[in-house]
Parts: C-alpha cells; sequence; structure tokens
C-alpha cells in the first residue's frame, strides 16, 4: 500500500529508507495550472525505475497523486507555473540494507514556486572539477543518492547557470540538474542512457521531438574537443522544468548560439 | 548549530536533505552499557568526513549526543550489548542541490538491539552481482548515499552471512556492511582506503593493532585469484558491531579458518 504524505504533513518517519540510504527516487514536475506537463513521460519514468529499484507502486496511485497536488496547491500560484516534486521511498523495515518483507512505500508530495528561468540568449556553464561517477546498474535513475550532484553544486560561484560534470575518461556527461544535447551540423548528439546519472524526462522528450521532426540524433560520448569541432554548432542544457537553453559561454570560451534553440524551443511551445 | 533529534522524538522534516539527497552521513557503534566502543575512533571519523562534505559539526556536540544516548537507551537492553546510530545531515535549505548559506544540520539519534552475531567456527560469504562503483572523491565516507548496497542486499537467499561486492576490474572490494582483510603468511592485505565505498572504523582499528602486534599489513587490490594462491591462510570480514570473523566458504568453495582469527580476537578481547 502506499502512502501518501501530503504537503498538509510536513515530517517523515526517522525510520524511512529513504532518509537511511537514499532508498528511493524523485520526480520533478512543470505544473501550469493544474495540469503537469509531461505528464505522462513523468510518470512512465517513475513507475519503470521504481520497478528497477524492485520498489512496488502502481501508476495509479501515483496519477491520483499528481491530479490531488494539482487541486491542492495550484491555487497558491496565482497563474503562474510551479513546481511539484514526488519522493517516491521504500518505507520503513527491513534488517539493514536488506529490504523490508512487506514493502509500504512512502509517497512525499510538495510544491515549490518556479526557479529563475534563463531568457533564449544563452547561459553561462563551465566544467565541475567534482567528478561523476555512475553505476552502470543504476544508470539513469533519478534516485535520491545525490550526494555528487551537491558537492558539484559548491562550485557555483555565481556566474554560472550550471556546472557540467565529467565521467573519469573526462567526456561531458550531464549538468548537475540538466542533460546536454550537442549541435553538430544536422545532426544531434547526446551522452548515452548507460553513461547518465539522471536520464531526465525532458532528454527522452526532445530526443523523440527531433527524430519526429527529421533530426539525426544519437547516443555517444561528448568529449570537450567536441566543441571546437569544425561542425559544432551550439551546446543545449534540458530539464523538465527550464526546457532547453543554449549555452553561450562555456568557462572563458564564447560558444556559437544559432538557429538550433529556436528549432527546438517551437517544438517546445506545444508544451506551454 | 546542532539540531539533535533524540529517540523520543521519531519524524524528520520532509525537506531534510538527508532525505532529499542522501545529503549527510551514519555512524553505527556497538554500546557496552552506557559505553561507546572505540568511541574516540567513531567520533573522529564523523568529524572527518563531515568536514569532507562541509558539514560543520563540533566533536564536542556529537561527543555530548553520544553520551546522552547511552544514558537515555542503555536501560532498555537489560545489561546486553546495543547499537547505536548517529545520522548526521545538512539540514534543510539550499536552492535544489546547492548547499544552504547557514546550514543547520540534523544529528538524529536511534538505538537497535545487537544483530545476531556469528561464532569463531566461520561463516559463509558470496560474491554480489551487483557492481560497485566508487566516487574517487567521496571514498570511504559512510555516506547517507547506500543504494548500491541496499540493491546487493537483495541477492542474499538466507545461507550467506555477507555479499562481496567487486569493482570493475572484478577486485573484491568490501562487503555490503564490512570491511575485508586476507591473511597471506604472516602478511596481511586489505583494500586501500581509495577504493573503498565505506572505510569502517574496525578496519583502522584492526590495521592500527596488528601493525602493534608486529604484523605486516598492506593496502593493497584483492583480486578473487588471491584466495586461491599459495600463501592464503584466510578471509576475514570486520565491521564495529561484529568485530572480526572468519569466512569459512565463499560461495561453494571452502577456505581454511586458521591461527588468524585467534591473533585478531586476542586483540578484540581488549575491546569488550
Amino acid at each position: 500500500m502506499l502512502n501518501v504524505i501530503r504537503s498538509g504533513r510536513s515530517e517523515v518517519s526517522t525510520a524511512d529508507r529513504g532518509l537511511a540510504y537514499g532508498d528511493g527516487l524523485f520526480e520533478t514536475i512543470r505544473m501550469s495550472g493544474q495540469r503537469a506537463v509531461l505528464r505522462e513521460l513523468h510518470l512512465d519514468r517513475m513507475v519503470s525505475d521504481a520497478a528497477r529499484l524492485d520498489i512496488p507502486v502502481r501508476r495509479s496511485d501515483l496519477d491520483a497523486a499528481v491530479t490531488q497536488a494539482g487541486i491542492d496547491h495550484e491555487p497558491g500560484y496565482n497563474g503562474n507555473d510551479w513546481v511539484l516534486k514526488l519522493i517516491l521511498t521504500r518505507g520503513q523495515g527491513g534488517r539493514g540494507y536488506r529490504l523490508p518483507e512487506n514493502c509500504e512505500p512512502n509517497l512525499i508530495v510538495s510544491a515549490s514556486q518556479m526557479p529563475p528561468l534563463p531568457d533564449g540568449s544563452g547561459v553561462i556553464a563551465d566544467v565541475s572539477r567534482f567528478p561523476l561517477t555512475v553505476n552502470p546498474w543504476l544508470a539513469g535513475i533519478k534516485t535520491l543518492n545525490r550526494l555528487e550532484q551537491v558537492m558539484a553544486s559548491r562550485e557555483f560561484t555565481g556566474k554560472e547557470f550550471e556546472l557540467i560534470m565529467r565521467d573519469a575518461a573526462g567526456n561531458l556527461v550531464e549538468g548537475t540538474r540538466t542533460n546536454l544535447f550537442v549541435r553538430l551540423g544536422n545532426h544531434w548528439v547526446t551522452p548515452p542512457d548507460g553513461s547518465l546519472a539522471v536520464s531526465g524526462v525532458m532528454r527522452r522528450y526532445l530526443i523523440n521531438c527531433l527524430r519526429a521532426g527529421g533530426h539525426e540524433v544519437s547516443e555517444h560520448n561528448v568529449p570537450p574537443s567536441m566543441l571546437s569541432s569544425s561542425g559544432f554548432r551550439g551546446l543545449f542544457l534540458a530539464n523538465s522544468v527550464i526546457g532547453i537553453v543554449p549555452v553561450r559561454k562555456m568557462g572563458d570560451v564564447d560558444l556559437p548560439v544559432d538557429s538550433g534553440p529556436e528549432t527546438i524551443c517551437d517544438l517546445l511551445k506545444t508544451l506551454e
């Protein structure tokens, strides 16, 4: 049985495995009024990633929680978009790390204001010194084990919109809270699912949109040298709250901001 | 200021970063009456690892919390040893992953019974299929990001006392809740600090004891082939609750259980 902890209740047991071990996962959903943007993709992902972690949850329960959250919170945002966060934990019990015999997950629902959104002229990014390591069996899951992203975020100086994390080989993998897209000529590249700490819902949506629009998208590693290769036309950051934004400066290096973003922004207008 | 959440209060805010991101660390301490076994090593580690995570905490506050926990909980265990758990989180606040400007950590104190202890005749272990990945900048820290250990623990069949996790190269790194020691002739080997997900307090204690007793201890990788090498005399598992225990069977393979454990057990008697 899913135990839904709504905003009216602001505490969770100290014995929750989400706290003890980061034993759970989360979704951050942009809300437009009572409508969850990319709702199906978010719920699909939470259900399938919960299954990868052996956390039993019914999609219908998540669906009901999102609908109820829209009703509960929308009036507080005066017509502005807002952000819904769902944290799903394995609940309590089990001896140490071992799973409880009867798992009763907790779903913690909370709402917050939209963060400041960048305009379309592009943002400043830099490379984080903090290395990203991805367990291949957990790749892509938005789990509650996010200490690497927290530690990388210490490097924000106030100038950067995002810090991009690298794997041990030096490839650009993802931002602390965004996925990457590189435009090379008329071809798009994004790091492969299996290399990612978090495989975002917006990333999946954009891949589908680009392909539906006749663009070629390939998933492979992005070495930093790709940003100075001859066909390079732009670097983009994406997540489900901000949508997609071009990077106009990476560290001290100016990057081209070309017609690429408009192409994608046109696609995204259908979301808004 | 450190906010101590004692056993009388059993809830923590849903906004705690320990829950949201696993942004914190923990200690599991064996208690003998009101006395914390290896108290200095535990508090040293928590203070130094909290500093690595930029979580401000005074040793004197932790010290006072352990003393108070002894007074609060010891009467409930009728003279039996028990287990004290301290969870230190970064508290609330901060925009997303970014650190709060004023960090007010939470220390969550809880007590539990001792787990069943193996006798000295040795335990059964096996190798986990779940791979262990260690971020070099977080190596050894007993953080709240423990989903890998949770996932590996799904493989317990009821027969094994412990499952040993391997790195990408196949080296035996550590158990889900124990560190490893291998005896080769009169030489001891344990995987290096920098390769470990959790560098245990008991591991540090044993290295010091063995060296003080004139044994040679080296920290290097442990490939599985080391367990069938000519000088192999035993494999041992250690943590601060169980102490140290020999492995008599690894999967289907019987391992020697020789005079090694006595040597260490003699040292450990000074703890009890």
